[in-house]
C-alpha cells in the first residue's frame, strides 16, 4: 500500500509481511545513501506484561529492554555484530528508549548484506549466564557514567519527584539493583513476548535503483525481506498486553534537591501533563499547542527572556522541552543559574500565568509557522524521518497527516492546555554544587 | 499472518494486502456453510471528517453511512446485488451501525463467485441523482417506521437525554430531513473517503477446502482475492481523520417523556459512562465488568428482581443493556410497567446504591464465569464471530485476548465502575400511552 502525503512531498510505502513483520519504505530518489532501521515495538516502558504464552502480568526488572538490546549484538558464534557491519562499509547503532528498541544503519553501499545482516542478528537471540554477567559489568558503568552528569541527574530528578509509578521516571538503563537481577530466562521472556515479527518494523530511507544496484521497485523489496523471513521459524503470533500504570494528575513532590561536583547550580522546573488516552493525532498536537506556548514565554526573542536575563536568573539560555508519550509526558524548563530558587519561583509564577495568557493572533501564527518549519526540516534527517514516522504511529497518530492537522491549529485551540498551568501540576529540582567542588571554584578564581 | 488462541481453540489468519485491504480468514474445519462479510470502517459515529484531497473538517448530513449502504447494492447497469447473489444460492444482508458498515452472505456453494460479486459490487460505486431521490423515499418509509416503534422511541429517547452531540443520540439512519440534504456528490465523498481498500476488511469464516472445493490454504484465498484487487484501481491511500465529539460526564437532561400508540407504559433508566479513549482490551472489560454489577442487581435470580415483581413494578420481565464503543456508551434498564415513575425512581435508587455495593467472591466469580460462558457460546455464531472480532479491533480491543483477560478480573477490579454510579450521570424516558389508545384499551377490556 502507498500512502501518499502532497503536502510534504512524501511517499510511504507499507507491506506487513505474512509473517507479521512490518516493513516501511520512504524513497528519497537520487541519493546515494541509505538508512535502514529495524525496530521491535518494545520500549522502557513497558516493563509489566503478559509474557507470551503465560496468563498473569510480570513486572521484569527495570532496564531489560536496554540490556537485550545489547546482548543481541553478541552473536552465537562470538562475534560482535556492529563490527561484521563496520566491515560491510555500514555505520551502524542502536538505542533504546520508552516505546522502542531499535537498530539502525547507515551507508550507501552493501546494503542489502547490511540489511540481512541486520535481520539475522536481531531475529538470532543468543542469551547465555556468562553472557549476561559480562553485560551486568558494562551497563553497570554506563549507568555510573550516566548518574555522574548533571544534565542526566537534573532530569531524573524532576521525573522521580513529578511522577509515582510512571516509567518515564527511571533512566531507560534501569537501576545498578535492577540489572542485577536479570537473567538469561527473563531475556529470553522478553524476547519471545516482544521481538514477534507482528510487533517488528523495517522502515528503509532511500532510493531502490541504489539499494538493487539495478532499477527496482518496492515489490522487489517485499520479495527481499520475504525470502529471507522464510529461512527463519517463528511461533505463532500472541497479543502482547502491557500495562501501564495511571498516574494521579498532580504531582508527587513539588520540590527536591541534591548536590553535585559542578561550579555552577543547575535547576529546572517541571509541568506534568494529565494522564489520557489520547485520540488519533492528538498527542502530537498537544505537544505542538504547549511548544507553542513556551515559546511566546520563554523564547530567546521575548521579554521574559530579557529579564530574566537582566535579573541575572539566568546566564547563558534556557532549555525548554515538551514530550509526550501518548498518555502522559512534561514540560521540562532547565538552566544553569547562580540563583536556583529565584529561577523556579520566577518559572513557576510565570507558567502559572499561563492559564490565563493570551496571546494576540499575529504571534501565534508566525510561533506554530516557524515550529511547523523547523519540524519539517529536521525531516530531512533520514533518521529523524524514520524514527519519527514509527514513534508517532505508536503513539497513535500519523506524522504528516498530524503535520496536516497541524497547520489548522487556531488560537483558540490553546485553551485546551492552558488549563494544565496549575499549582499541583509544578515540581522544581535543584542541583547544587558539593563543598569540594565549591573549594575548587573557589581555588580557580 | 497466524494468530492462535488455544484457549478458545481459535486460529485467525490475517493478512493486508498490497492495496491496504485487511484479510481476515477464521478456519471453521467440517463445516459446509461459510460467512462471508466485508466491511468498511464506517459507521454512523463519523459524521465529522476531513474529506479525502481535502483540508478542513466536513459535517455529513447525519444517517449518510446508511444511506451508502443501500445505495451501493444499485448496480451500475441497474441490477440489484442481492438478487444476483440470492441466484447464485446465497443469503445476503448488510447493515451499517455506529462502527462500521457491512455487507454479508451465507452459503454452502458458489462462494467463490459470491465473494467476487460481493467485492465488485461494494468496490464499484454509482451514485446519481436519480437514485438518490428514489432512495430518500425508501429511507423515509424506513425511518417513519422506526419511529412508530416505541422500543425505538424509548431508546432514543434516553439517548437525546444522555449526549449532547455525542452520535450515539441520533439514529444510524439519520432524521427524515437529513436524508433529504443528501446528494450523489455527498455519497462520493463519503465512499472515496471510507471504502479506500485500507480501511475495508474482508471477513470469511468456514473451511477452505469447500470454500475451494479442492485442498486450499490460506494463501490460495489471499491469492485469489490479490487476483481481484489487480483488476481494479484504487487511488492512493490516506489517512482518514475523523472527528469525535467530546462529551461532557454528566447527562444533558435528567428526564423526558413522550406519549404513543400503545397499550402499557415503558420506562427506561440510563447511565451515562464518562468520555475516555481506553487503553487496549479495557473498552471490552469496562463491559463486563458493569454486566456483572447489574446481574448482581437485576438479573431474574436476585432479591432485588423478586421484590420488583412483588411491588409490581415490572410485569414480565426487565431488559438491561451495557454498551461501549471505545469512547463513551450507557447502561440501559428498561421494562413494560404499569407504574413508569415508581419504576424509575426503584431503578434509580438502587443504581446509586452500586457505587458502595459490596459484592460477595463467590457471587462475583458465578456471575463471571456466566457471561464469559454465554459470550464463549455466542462465538458459535459465524457472524457474531466476524463481526464481533472486527468490532472490538475497531475498539483497540483483541476479542480473545480480552476474554483472556476477563478470565483474570477481580472482585476489586469491579471498584473501577462503581464510580460511575452518580446522580449527574443518570436520565430517564418514559413512554405513556396516548388519549386514543387509552381509550381503544378500554375498550378491549
Amino acid at each position: 500500500m502507498i500512502k501518499e502525503y502532497p503536502f510534504f512531498d512524501e511517499q510511504i510505502y507499507q507491506q506487513q509481511l505474512t509473517n507479521g513483520l512490518q516493513l516501511i519504505f520512504i524513497p528519497k530518489n537520487g541519493f546515494k545513501r541509505s538508512f535502514v532501521f529495524f525496530a521491535s515495538h518494545y520500549g522502557a516502558a513497558m516493563n509489566r506484561f503478559i509474557p507470551k504464552g503465560e496468563k498473569a502480568y510480570w513486572d521484569a526488572p527495570l532496564g531489560i529492554a536496554h540490556f537485550l538490546e545489547h546482548q543481541l549484538f553478541t552473536m552465537p558464534d562470538g562475534q560482535d555484530a556492529s563490527e561484521l557491519l563496520a566491515k560491510l562499509g555500514l555505520d551502524s547503532n542502536a538505542f533504546t528508549n520508552y516505546s522502542l528498541t531499535g537498530y539502525l544503519f547507515n551507508g550507501s553501499d552493501n546494503i542489502l548484506k547490511g540489511l540481512t545482516l541486520l535481520l539475522d542478528f536481531v531475529q538470532t537471540p543468543h542469551f547465555t549466564e556468562k553472557n549476561v554477567l559480562k553485560e551486568q559489568g558494562i551497563i553497570a558503568q554506563e549507568l555510573k557514567m550516566f548518574l555522574d552528569r548533571p544534565g542526566d541527574a537534573l532530569h531524573y530528578g524532576l521525573m522521580q519527584n513529578m511522577f509515582f509509578e510512571y516509567p518515564l521516571k527511571h533512566d531507560v538503563g534501569g537501576t545498578l539493583a535492577s540489572i542485577k537481577d536479570i537473567t538469561a530466562a527473563h531475556l529470553r521472556t522478553c524476547y519471545r513476548t516482544f521481538y514477534q515479527p507482528a510487533n517488528m518494523t523495517i522502515i528503509i530511507v532511500g532510493d531502490l535503483n541504489n539499494i538493487f544496484k539495478q532499477e527496482a521497485s518496492f515489490s522487489d523489496l517485499v520479495d527481499f525481506v520475504s525470502e529471507h523471513q522464510k529461512t527463519k521459524k517463528f511461533g505463532k503470533t500472541t497479543e502482547i498486553i502491557v500495562d501501564y500504570p495511571q498516574e494521579p494528575d498532580f504531582v508527587r513532590t513539588n520540590y527536591d534537591e541534591k548536590t553535585m561536583e559542578i561550579t555552577v547550580p543547575r535547576a529546572a522546573v517541571g509541568l506534568k501533563i494529565p494522564f489520557a488516552n489520547l485520540d488519533f493525532n492528538q498527542s502530537m498536537l498537544l505537544e505542538l499547542r504547549l511548544k507553542i506556548l513556551l515559546e511566546a514565554n520563554f523564547g530567546t526573542s521575548t521579554d521574559v527572556y530579557q529579564e530574566m536575563l537582566d535579573q541575572a536568573l539566568i546566564q547563558s539560555g534556557i532549555a525548554t522541552e515538551v514530550y509526550h508519550d501518548g498518555k502522559t509526558g512534561y514540560v521540562k524548563i532547565s538552566a544553569n543559574t547562580e540563583q536556583p530558587q529565584a529561577f523556579v519561583k520566577f518559572v513557576q509564577e510565570r507558567l502559572l500565568s499561563l492559564s490565563q495568557f493570551q496571546l494576540d493572533l499575529l504571534t501565534f501564527e508566525r510561533f506554530k509557522k516557524a515550529l511547523i518549519g523547523n519540524f519539517i526540516r529536521a525531516l530531512n534527517s533520514f533518521e529523524f524521518l524514520a524514527v519519527g514516522y514509527l514513534e508517532y504511529q505508536y503513539r497513535n497518530s500519523n506524522l504528516f497527516a498530524a503535520l496536516q492537522m497541524s497547520e489548522d491549529l487556531t488560537l483558540e485551540d490553546l485553551s485546551s492546555v492552558q488549563k494544565y498551568f496549575t499549582e499541583d501540576k509544578l515540581t522544581s529540582f535543584i542541583i547544587f554544587p558539593n563543598q569540594s567542588s565549591l573549594s575548587k571554584k573557589a581555588s580557580l578564581e
